[in-house]
């Protein structure tokens, strides 16, 4: 029909299955294992059904502030959206407004493309570092065995290269730990992009950011990996983050962006031109709730951490390699390279992994990082997927 | 900076005042003054905050499937967001995107302009029917009284004349009730504008169609004034509708689209390009909890619809003109036509209503039809008001 000329025709983002019902280990879409804070839990009985006749507050002030007292930075100096793809859809549309093409690496969150082709931003992908060429095996690790050398073999493999990021450009966009390589890029790397780039918009796409420490002992300790001291420094720096996967609340659909005030400000700008009330009562109550509770986002986010490197280390016994992963999820290699054939395996018996078929990643599994019980259950059925092969 | 130049800049919609605290009559951005149905609260309390680790399903089904039931239309053909206002942001994202200017009135929601700029729409607004088009008064009138008179004269003012929207365009969208004059068009001239624009969507935005009914017991006998039924009929229309208003839930932020398949695929396919997960698990829940309760929506429209009819009068008492209003505000201009002064002084007693300062709207005031108890609060108000002035 004719009217379809006047229509915007687009190939979608896919997201991972949300299968229903039934028992399955889902490790497919890097959901948290642990529930939300019971905090979140008290705010959910005690909102009022009564009050949601009413629009909530289109500023969100409550969970700005709450998000003020965690990070140390002025309510000014923060958005909120509908998650953290809201959040970057509407940084896409604001801050990638310009003619050249924006920069973002070759392996990476794959909504970016996706974004770019629907507000008609010009792209360019950068290569990461490719395994190829990365050394075969370091003279430390040919003393510790084939399984792990496979992994060191991976140091080095999908990391970023600053230098690369010094061409012209209408904005940058790089997700830190890197998705769904998991790899984590450190400070001086994001810093000298910023500096090579005063005249683009810089995100830093920081979805798994709180999964970045090395070790239990390391988000006991407070260590952070991430972008947001920068702010105060770099005026053209926006950092996203979400409280889908440490703050386990997916299901809420909250994200953040921080950044100067003069780049909130034209954010909030397009927001406003696209709806004054994003988020709903339930999610500003339950969010500023999540943020009431520190010592139970530590203690997930250890439990996680722990969990990751335990996962690791099975899965290096099992000949798998991959890089290093700093976030809630491992993208990694069978020894087979029959990454396809083990997902469709794995999914036959209740267990939901992520494939991505694009020819660059399509000898990986992406695997969230659930509980030691699930990943003990996901070990096994690898196992026996091995054996029956 | 120069990392401006890649920044869109743009003058955003101004929502309503959500004053927060203190005792005030809030009838400024047409809420409903009563509680969502019991059925909402009994699904808020029952809604396990362990479930919110999840996303929530991308499709929403369990919301789609109760719109079904409720509007006996496939899930196929139904759409859902978060609010109308997402709704119809991503319409125009989706179905304006040719050359030809888009086609609205020109006393109409004022976000439609600020969507046009958002994404880069041309538009034209075509005038309503002027007041001093309209006779001053009819031979009938004439004999009631001069403050019937008023209202009379505004039979006419305000309406589309579906003749001017024969003009090539690139789109049509319509409020049906319009706002903020809160006018309802018969189906035929909706009928008529659709036939004439077989090469464009026609968006009939309905956010007050259920307040439609001239009195309560047109509700009860379920008389419907929505364009819904043309569904079937046209496949370039798309019907959209809010939980905002008549289901008193602007604070969980639902809106929805009803349209045949392909527009919907359409529409679907841009959503899915912005933000796999529009709705949290709380909105899908709640807006199938409220879809369980027709009877309750039924009572509370009923209730709504009586309050606005005695308000009517009492204004036209008070010597007030306005264009009969279908929907749950009334756009009334006070005898002395000092709409603004007024606005500012039932502020000053915490009594919220709505000013639009455009030349158009300036001698006018957008009352939200609360209480019965509200309405007499803000007609005693009024009444002082005048006699201080």
């Amino acid at each position: 029909m004719s009217y379809e000329k006047n229509i915007r025709s687009i190939t979608p983002y896919t997201p991972g299955e949300q299968p229903k019902g039934g028992h399955i280990i889902k490790l497919n879409t890097n959901e948290c294992p642990y529930p939300p804070s019971p905090k979140v839990e008290e705010a959910l009985r005690s909102l009022e059904a009564d009050s949601l006749r009413l629009y909530p507050d289109p500023e969100a002030s409550e969970l700005k502030e709450a998000l003020s007292r965690t990070y140390g930075l002025p309510a000014s100096r923060i958005f909120v959206g509908v998650g953290s793809d809201e959040v970057l859809a509407l940084a896409f549309q604001t801050f990638f407004a310009g003619k050249d093409p924006i920069l973002f690496p070759d392996i990476t969150y794959s909504f970016y493309p996706v974004w770019a082709e629907l507000y008609g931003v010009p792209y360019r992908r950068i290569p990461l570092v490719k395994e190829k060429e990365v050394p075969r095996a370091t003279a430390d690790s040919e003393q510790t065995g084939a399984a792990l050398r496979d992994t060191d073999r991976h140091t080095e493999a999908f990391r970023i290269k600053a230098g690369d990021y010094r061409i012209p450009n209408g904005g940058i966009i790089l997700p830190n730990p890197n998705a769904p390589t998991g790899v984590l890029e450190p400070l001086d790397t994001l810093e000298e992009i910023l500096k090579a780039n005063p005249e683009s918009v810089v995100i830093i796409d920081e979805a798994y950011i709180d999964f970045a420490a090395e070790s239990a002992e390391e988000v006991k300790n407070g260590v952070r990996a991430s972008a947001l001291p920068l702010i105060g420094k770099y005026e053209n720096l926006l950092v996203v983050q979400t409280f889908s996967k440490s703050r386990a609340m997916a299901g809420m659909r909250i994200g953040m962006a921080f950044g100067q005030e003069k780049l909130i400000r034209y954010l909030s700008d397009v927001k406003y031109s696209f709806n004054s009330y994003t988020m709903s009562r339930a999610a500003i109550r339950l969010g500023a709730a999540s943020l009431s509770d520190p010592v139970y986002f530590a203690e997930t986010t250890m439990k996680l951490v722990e969990t990751r490197e335990r996962s690791k280390k099975r899965l290096q016994a099992m000949g798998w390699s991959f890089p290093d992963s700093r976030a809630n999820f491992i993208f990694a290699k069978p020894p087979k390279k029959n990454a396809k054939e083990i997902f469709e395996k794995l999914k036959a018996r209740g267990i939901y992994v992520r494939y991505f078929s694009a020819p660059e990643t399509a000898e990986y599994l992406r695997i969230t990082v659930g509980t030691d019980r699930e990943m003990d259950e996901l070990f096994k059925n690898l196992e026996e997927i091995e054996q029956n092969a």
